[in-house]
């Protein structure tokens, strides 16, 4: 592991860093935000999974995560979206939902993705790792969130390990992939054709199918514009009302798919978080 | 004006708008953060000043104003920090302190950036009037904060208007640009070679020559890779023990001269603000 860059910020430090990934095989960059903390203690870990386009960097700078992490002591990671380098294949024209940057937390099973997009065992598996490995991680007490493509990531990495998470949240989360557009192109393209590939990536999917989790925090922009063909949160409120999960989700009227919505409702979240990883 | 972009955050607004600028002769572009408010009343108005090589967008995305601003009902105004566009004259090397994105709020009167270089009387004229007129804001209750560039164009702006500004602020600015390379490079381009032109444009140099202000508030980061040979902060401190101005000045230890460093202390300078604008 390599450090890019580390500035103190609220009295801990912001690092960002690369490491030579075994799941993807590629070099992968993340950041992560140490609190201020006592030498020697570990630290409970907060998860933050980014959507379509972004990389580690949008919620780094944009997140407003720092001074609340600072005073709760929270450890707050932030992987990338898909793996990157020339050798890995892109959307065949380039689109931002598919390929670079868009890697929907999955294994791809289909050529030539199969090669590198492994977003799936990377933040399931390697990089918790590393992270236990090189940061005063408290690994017993981990939480996950996200947004939009994220929200999603982290809807399915804690409905599959629900054992491993004390919480989890999202910000306008895709939440079924296998029905909006964004999703079925991911999908088939990581995936192949056959749907029933995709139904342990698809956040609905799995709880229809029994998978659960005591509760749920969601909050969506009511002036996003993804709201009603992308992201369709009432396909999980449906989900989660018949399977018995407590979802909280919030409308909040007026905000969009932004960092301006993200930033607004992320010391929330973030309390949500604390009070389950305590 | 033209609005380019509008976005709730924290129960107010947070646009980005263009217009055509007389003093430039160019377009400009800046932020106003509009907290949340009752229809008709009037709010204080917090300019922020940015440094070399930004724009309106680095404090907007990075700054974490937005939550302290909404609390304190406080206007944040975030100006561009040069005229821009393909007539616009530039670094004949293109580099980063001199010319685009590094205006230092003088009017330049050396051709060929007389034509264009006018953010002194862009900022402490043409944009007030324009804020004045198209957000709920009451010019009797401004005040003025900035980082390094953008500091020392607080500083100045200050000094030389008094009455105006409540309250001034800076995080890690310049104090005394004729006294270092930055700041010697950009007033020899902008104002000639004669050094008495380049007083009234130096925060040092004028409180030499007599301007005062009741106090002034500075955070400096101590890992700031800049601050021993262009920011040079115990240049202020002098000038200020000598003339009397109050200047508060805390060095912040391990703190370098980023965003991870304004937005820590940015709640601090706000709370400042506030306390003189009420």
């Amino acid at each position: 592991m390599k450090q890019v860059s580390a500035s103190r910020a609220f009295g801990g430090m912001q690092g960002v860093y690369t490491h030579a990934s075994a799941a993807t095989g590629t070099d992968m960059t993340f950041s992560v935000y140490v609190p201020p903390h006592r030498e020697g203690t570990k630290l409970p870990v907060v998860w933050y999974l980014s959507g379509l386009t972004c990389t580690h960097a949008n919620v780094t700078e944009k997140g407003e995560f720092r001074r609340t992490c600072a005073e709760l002591g929270l450890i707050f990671v932030a992987p990338d979206t898909s793996p990157r380098g020339e050798d890995v294949s892109d959307d065949a024209e380039g689109a931002y939902d598919f390929g670079l940057g868009a890697g929907f937390y999955v294994d791809a099973t289909q050529a030539p993705f199969d090669k590198h997009y492994r977003m799936w065992t990377y933040i399931t598996e390697e990089l918790p790792t590393l992270i236990a490995a090189q940061f005063p991680a408290n690994m017993s007490r981990q939480s996950i969130m996200g947004h939009s493509m994220g929200g999603h990531g982290s809807l399915i990495i804690a409905l599959r390990n629900p054992q491993r998470f004390k919480a989890v949240s999202a910000f306008a989360p895709i939440v079924a992939p296998g029905q909006a557009s964004w999703g079925k192109k991911a999908l088939t393209g990581y995936l192949g054709a056959d749907r029933a590939a995709w139904r342990k990536y698809d956040a609905v999917a799995l709880i229809e199918d029994g998978a659960r989790l005591p509760e749920i925090l969601v909050d969506q922009g009511g002036a996003d514009a993804f709201l009603e063909q992308e992201l369709r949160p009432e396909l999980l409120c449906a989900a989660c009302d018949a399977a018995g999960i407590d979802l909280t989700f919030t409308r909040r009227e007026g905000y969009d798919h932004s960092y301006y919505f993200i930033s607004t409702f992320m010391v929330d979240h973030l309390r949500w978080h604390a009070a389950r990883l305590s």
